[in-house]
């Protein structure tokens, strides 16, 4: 819930509507539980816009995202709200084999897949899941990322998520949460639980 | 994404499939964003399983909420995965006036149906959305919160979210997430927006 008003006004030119449909690039980073979780939450809004949304999994951990995914599907393919699209690494990309999943051609191809559907404005809401460690790892470019970005056409949101995300990122995001991990039932020897975890 | 093994094995008795269903108790508290959309994300999960689902809103914000409502809403009338009975203060209890939405009374009443419906087993997934703020506020005790948590009957799972979560809550939570703002649109002057923020 957004607690009250914003504290300035910016000298920006745009009025308040305007400054409503600004493209946001959020990051959720941090150790803690709910990056992806929150970023899938978020989908469901945009679905309610009816805007089209495009998922794309940089991480291979199937297990862990299928409620959201068939949920989210589910939605996707109803009478109402927008459409989802569901991008998995070595799954969901026609054009890289799967033997190279996981892998630094993976998720380079991934993020080309990426360029062009921003060029194309082919989404209107994306989740980058897990994005951030090709970029902690070093296999694609911040700098390149950041650019791509702010040079993206409309009104297309991106939420990328994940540990470690780049200060460079984080600089130029609009909307940075961090989530902290304060407890968490494997801490007391608790395995991954149905519905829970998955 | 939960990272690797447990770190240790509790000497419960039981096995790793009786704790897998273990009842989860999950707090997001904290300034950041991400609290109540992670909880909906986390309900995708639940929904995805075939589990009931009970949305109380315990602080009257209806126009944050829709979205995630709505998609809640659809998914729980279709033809997969669990049901969703969504409750809003001073709209969704039945036994409440429209008179006494936020006030005392109404979180009162609110914590007395939830009570109920743990007794009764009603559903299996429970987003106490905002319930922070009645036990920050003092209007719920939480040591008597705690005891019905404690003594819920079978595999009852809760997410609690809102800031101020008392320090006792967050013992007792097997899941516990802190959100932290770094970073929020209106800081730099703008205003909610249209499929970020509702």
């Amino acid at each position: 819930m957004p607690q009250g008003q914003p504290t300035s006004i910016p000298d920006d030119g745009l009025t308040t509507r305007q400054r409503r449909t600004l493209p946001v690039l959020a990051v959720h980073t941090g150790p803690g539980k709910g990056k992806s979780t929150a970023a899938f939450g978020m989908a469901l809004r945009a679905w309610n816009q009816g805007w089209p949304i495009g998922v794309f999994q940089f991480v291979k951990s199937a297990k862990w995202k299928v409620g959201e995914e068939h949920a989210l599907k589910v939605l996707g393919a109803g009478d109402e709200g927008g459409t989802v699209a569901w991008h998995k690494m070595g799954e969901g990309w026609s054009w890289v084999q799967r033997e190279i999943a996981e892998s630094e051609d993976a998720a380079r191809e991934g993020w080309e897949q990426v360029k062009r559907d921003l060029a194309a404005e082919t989404y209107r809401f994306y989740v980058l899941d897990e994005f951030t460690y090709p970029m902690h790892w070093g296999w694609i470019d911040v700098d390149e990322v950041l650019d791509v970005l702010a040079a993206r056409p409309g009104s297309q949101h991106v939420v990328i998520t994940g540990r470690y995300a780049p200060e460079k990122l984080v600089t130029a995001a609009d909307l940075v949460t961090e989530m902290t991990k304060v407890k968490h039932p494997m801490d007391a020897g608790r395995k991954g639980q149905r519905g829970i975890e998955w």
